[in-house]
């Protein structure tokens, strides 16, 4: 299967995705989960939208993969799914799922991508709070703010 | 629900473990699914084998989650399910599953707890290779043969 990289407006199967990196010859499935939280910063959050800059997300999603299949190439499967729109309080918005013959490498590989689809996919943003204020925003982390 | 560890001769139902750990205060869910795989050293495997010093095991699983929550303490959840008697190829001997309110301290956890489960629960393991050989030993990292 390699790497598969994918954003959609539909909610997310994470059982589909962990099954889908699973092979014969790995011991290891290590797997990220992010879900929208109901406080940020304190404050009561009612939803979240996401919007990317579809081509070029997908384009650095696929780089950051590659890049992790060579820094770490025990690794058999990677696949990272980012849901865009709305995603309510306690729904999944991303998930990463990279399997390998030992654990380390794929620890260290969730890891990584993770922290890259934080900085450096471009991806923005918006949590609606209760009181009605919210604004879009790139991810605070992000260091592709004057990239694209 | 804080902290929950098992160990079991039924298959392990990863989704539910998940799903059991999730949380609307929790922006991460990290996860490590532990399967059995085709070749081990070099040799291929026809099934696999675990059984545990059970009661010992289950109190090492405890210790080492408090152990976790004390050193990371935003972690919210902590699952662990080890999987006893035989574990076919393919099939998950080991989940591993914790949700906290970011990412950090979630991945930091489960790579904690899983070398933590490798090398200081006595749980035994036996391959039995495709020529019919094989033999029951303590993992190779294990640091408690003279423990118990």
């Amino acid at each position: 299967m390699g790497i598969e990289v994918k954003v959609t407006d539909s909610e997310l199967d994470t059982n589909s995705i962990i099954k889908s990196v699973g092979n014969v010859e790995c011991g290891a499935v290590s797997v990220f989960i992010g879900t929208t939280r109901e406080h940020f910063n304190g404050r009561r959050v009612k939803t979240l939208y996401y919007e990317a800059y579809e081509t070029m997300a997908l384009k650095q999603m696929r780089s950051i993969s590659i890049a992790a299949t060579k820094n770490w190439p025990e690794v058999m499967n990677i696949v990272i799914h980012h849901r865009l729109g709305e995603v309510k309080v306690g729904e999944v918005g991303l998930v990463i799922a990279v399997s390998s013959p030992h654990r380390q490498q794929a620890q260290e590989v969730v890891t990584y991508l993770l922290d890259q689809v934080k900085t450096s996919v471009p991806i923005f943003k918006k949590e609606l709070y209760i009181d009605g204020s919210g604004q879009w925003k790139a991810n605070v982390e992000c260091t592709w703010k004057e990239k694209y």
